[in-house]
């Protein structure tokens, strides 16, 4: 007979909050830190950078694909992500969690472990938490982070003549998604790469210092998400085709899967990779390498043309 | 023939996340709003407070009891409450919202207002979220707030000696909440408490100003949150029987339901109250009622005896 595993019901809703929120090292800027009716978070610049992701079992992960400690990794990852993206250090997580009343208990145990580990790779620390009831697992994290007395970098301020330029990995997910999509768990590097995105945190406040004049977190594509910089900043932004870097392990998986490598830097989302545009080319930090240039106009293009396929995905679509 | 209603699906997620966080008027405190990876909040003393709440369609709400515009401003103020019980001022709310592709547009823009509205009451931003597809409809809110340089008020402080406080309503919402659990519409004062609670946002910093030395919001009821703050500044906690304020509208319900309008007062969460505790009663602002006081020892009664019914109630129990 096995042990009778014990559920979110069996322990009560407080008492879950505290094995969420507890028993984790504040992050440095925790001033007061989870148990009552808020937190307090230092923000020494006088200003708090702030988003919000909601991850849904089933359309953002799988328990069956992904472990719930990688799932909260995951769930902290994208959210930090972002804080990157604006030029700034994460300093808090405060998280959320709705599931089912039959959830066992440890799977919240192992979703908030992941949670703070990869919360504690950013040097931030998980502040603040709710846990209720839902017949759908859904965890929403919100991430807090400071500019320690920087501007923000914004999706609008890349000017024509701009050097285009990504740090982190591109591809890698969706790579990992095609693999675990046809069945098979390996190569481990790349099926990996999909359970936890790895964004570069040190590159966003890095291209910050040597003068970005725009960034974002590459969730929904890489030319998706050029194309809302170019957008955002009224400007066209042109790749070089070459330049694009597709990793040989991508390209030898892709083969194996009868896939296109290329489509999958260019469009997959969820790498969290880091996009941004600098003056020049030797204001380029050494985590980025540059791959195109911001020109008057509008759109993204590679070598001059518009990219033949689909570009990225919304969630409803 | 009726009009085909526009579904979320139809609008897709961008543009919803235009709608939900667009066309607000920003907080006072919003130095850079929605549409980029995360927003940049004032923060002006080099502290931010910050809280999480998530909010399941079918568990903290009910669209056959309470339009959407009001579950938007139901959601934002269980948050925005938080941070008034710290003695702070809220700022900003970041808003989540997970929903079915076949959640009506309308539905999302309705919440939407009601979020935008209950934040302006507090004087606070929508500043960012995210929207995203889940078959449980699932509200997850973070609201952010200024201490304007005054230290937290915590649950902790509370020192035997003090005077015991309330601010705002009790007993109003479980009130409404049995008014429609019997199929009834009015009282529209009383279920109208239930469909958006009217926390005394100004009332967190006044206590605060006034040298509270404890306080939290009473959202699981009076005695159970009493007992937080029992616990947690390790005291005990004794009410005034004939002080705990019962309203004559409420007794007029409990009489006509059959039911007890003093245990609504006692036990009934979701008002979102604010109880404090002050060193001597010449220090409790104008807002707040005097019920009790707090002693050496361990636990909440009332006139020297614990309550004989439940205190209070968990979301998975």
């Amino acid at each position: 007979m096995g042990e009778v595993e014990e559920t979110v019901a069996d322990v009560g809703e407080f008492a879950l909050i505290r094995r969420v929120t507890g028993n984790r090292s504040a992050g440095p800027a925790t001033l007061l830190g989870p148990g009552d009716d808020a937190a307090v978070v230092a923000a020494p610049d006088g200003r708090v950078v702030a988003c919000t992701d909601v991850l849904v079992e089933g359309v953002h992960f799988r328990f069956d694909w992904s472990p719930p400690e990688q799932v909260g990794r995951k769930a902290a990852a994208v959210n930090l992500a972002d804080i990157a993206a604006m030029g700034a250090e994460p300093t808090a997580l405060l998280v959320g969690i709705a599931c089912p009343s039959t959830t066992r208990a440890s799977v919240v145990d192992e979703l908030s472990a992941g949670l703070a580990a990869e919360a504690a790779r950013a040097r931030a620390g998980v502040v603040g938490g709710d846990m209720t009831r839902s017949d759908t697992l859904v965890i929403s994290v919100t991430a807090l982070g400071t500019l320690d007395g920087r501007a923000p970098v914004t999706r609008a301020g890349a000017l024509p003549g701009d050097i285009v330029a990504v740090a982190g990995k591109l591809g890698w997910s969706a790579a990992g998604l095609a693999v675990l999509g046809r069945g098979f768990r390996s190569p481990v590097t790349v099926v990996g790469a999909h359970r936890v995105p790895a964004p570069p945190y040190s590159a966003g406040p890095a291209a910050a210092l040597a003068g970005a004049t725009s960034m974002i977190d590459v969730s929904d594509g890489l030319l998706a998400d050029l194309a809302h910089i170019a957008e955002a900043s009224n400007v066209a932004i042109d790749l070089v085709g070459d330049r694009v870097p597709v990793d040989q392990r991508l390209i030898e998986v892709a083969s194996a899967l009868g896939a296109d490598a290329r489509h999958w830097v260019l469009t997959g989302g969820e790498d969290h990779a880091l996009a941004a545009t600098f003056p020049n080319a030797s204001a380029v930090p050494p985590d980025f390498r540059i791959i195109g240039s911001v020109a008057r106009g509008t759109g993204v293009t590679i070598d001059g043309k518009p990219y033949p396929g689909d570009t990225g995905w919304q969630h409803w679509r």
